[in-house]
């Protein structure tokens, strides 16, 4: 695909999208689930989170996509992501995970490497968790495993050029899409990378801005698919959080701003958005 | 009662809370649980969440009411919602309930249908919540439940209107008071039944719009009584709603300036209150 | 040390935070986690927020200091708070406990009693809260225990200097220091008592005000250890209020307008805060 092209397919996901408010679930951290199933709402969506393994079910049957975030695992999580991915994927439904803080603690190894077999539409994190996953999940050579040098708890160490192997590998696995967040953020279905610019020095300074990015990609990814889902999704937050950076005059005011902007986001800013495919 | 005597009492409810901040407890869901609190604050209350047996009992012997929302349900509910409400029934303390996502699951039919015998105070939810409650505990005819299209997540697909008999129904089973939310929000001790105008469009649009309506609902109740007090909530949240909707530009920056002006709200903008009887 | 040199140290404290941005992981309540977050964001540090025992183990191996906040206790955290507890103990490691709510339910006096072992570096709380551990703890007579007036659920009924003694008896046991909030605000470490003006009467009206003041006291502890660290974090916490109150017009926009300003805070501001040694 050309440029124009993608970023054409993307103001059309945005359109379709607020046409539809699919309902996008989550099972998500309590950190920043506020945060996320109002990105949702203001992306066009429309929210529900649950924590029981029978309610992860249920919402798997009749969602427009799923959204799993690893971020702050309760002991009943051992049951119901387990359960709510296995019936995703029996559903053949569109869902994104978020392996946030991997390298904390057993359950979340054992989770993400459980959700190897269901294979995720769409893994969104940071570069050092994406090469975590590639690396759990067997994707990477030794040489490139060598390369990360991890994550200082839920923040990335790593540079996002650095996971366009682990991206591209992981992309090929699933046959769906991979969003790596950074200072530019790089999509890839695993034949087409864009790496995307914008963005603002204030959302490392939010907690949940990337949280909220796996849910907003949930939501297009309902309408869109998974490579132009994670792709509109990183344009609107990339082109809201410019916007919204020119009159916050700190992270406080930023996030109000910033939803306001993902609101009322055209669909000409998405066609006119800074992406370059790599 | 006439519109005026009631607006009256409304604004009278307004005065004495304020005065009095009524410790208001909690069990309510993770997602919108900061907004809860701290609409319970700028209403005049004062808040405390908690999750586990022992505290629900306790907090339910000493409060101005309690406030239990059904949202995302965590194992330790199962023991922690019954023990909470046979607590607040024998203390006769008042109480309100908000059933989101009704039909989820099947702790959440169970719990629900659980709180019948310890009749809430206020029920409040949206039309298709409303109807559901209803139609669990029986108390609709099968023509009448027949009506309700049923719930997409945690959203009504149906209209106020079509829930009136439902609430009359419940309101009369309690002998409490319902209110329902939706375009229009109505407010009925089975009775006395009122049509509440004004509002936003940007309600929707941030979740937890309706639970911590749930949440102050709790607080006028404390000094107002059932019906009272779910009315003066609900007038409150639609003149600041209303207010706060002039000068927002978004969903994001909507959410705080609606807080200030639950909290700077006065008597006159209750006394005013464009309601009808219906 | 005399008022200007410990002005001083608190402004290197600030400095030298926002350079290292520590790893302050927490395990506190649900209903401000995401307040804790961003307010640990803003004033310099980095946030990750846990609930499993191995977690809290595994974070209280690599962090700055750690917040520990019994605000919402879930059954797990019969567990996982003894166990990281233990942890931080053990690696020498700066921490923080919020008796939050004490003396709601048996589980929370259960844990508050097992934390006297550890010996936290910072105890932060209301009047009525720290009291009650001083009480708990059996470090005060029986005539001291005797004058406080208890808790109404989360919100203190005591005033400051009414829990001066329970404070400095408190860090005279820990070696650490001690943090009472209110109107004014204590900090001492046994020998130096600081009493700090500023604030807002805005702050009681946000919840989760006192909890992220908890959050960022061990962001400062990090780098500037127990008593400097617990003092940094009051003043900027007494500076940034005072400044958003300013221009904000209700408890909505305050908390927004708050975070921008303990993120541009200089260290001016605390060099020139209004404190009194007693």
């Amino acid at each position: 695909m050309e440029k124009d092209e993608i970023l054409k397919k993307c103001a059309e996901c945005l359109t379709a999208t607020r046409k539809a408010t699919p309902l996008c679930p989550s099972i998500t951290n309590s950190v920043t689930i506020n945060f996320v199933a109002n990105a949702q709402l203001a992306a066009g969506g429309s929210a529900a989170m649950v924590y029981l393994p029978d309610e992860g079910e249920f919402l798997a049957g009749g969602c427009g996509a799923f959204y799993i975030n690893f971020g702050t695992l309760l002991p009943v999580y051992e049951e119901t992501l387990p359960r709510t991915m296995a019936a995703l994927h029996k559903n053949n439904a569109a869902w994104v995970i978020d392996p946030v803080g991997l390298g904390i603690g057993s359950m979340r190894t054992k989770l993400v490497s459980c959700a190897k077999q269901y294979k995720p539409s769409i893994i969104r994190g940071n570069a050092s968790e994406i090469i975590g996953v590639a690396k759990l999940w067997g994707l990477l050579s030794e040489e490139e495993s060598n390369k990360s040098s991890g994550a200082k708890g839920v923040d990335s160490t790593d540079e996002v050029l650095d996971a366009k192997n682990a991206a591209i590998a992981l992309a090929n696995y699933t046959g769906g899409a991979v969003a790596v967040s950074g200072k530019a953020d790089l999509v890839t279905d695993g034949k087409t990378t864009v790496l995307c610019h914008g963005g603002s020095s204030f959302l490392p300074l939010i907690t949940g801005a990337g949280c909220s990015l796996g849910g907003v990609c949930a939501v297009y990814a309902a309408c869109g698919g998974a490579f132009v889902g994670a792709l509109t999704a990183t344009l609107v937050y990339n082109a809201a959080a410019s916007k919204a950076e020119k009159y916050s005059k700190g992270p406080g005011t930023f996030q109000p701003n910033f939803l306001d902007e993902i609101y009322n986001l055209t669909t000409t800013d998405l066609e006119t958005a800074p992406i370059e495919l790599i």
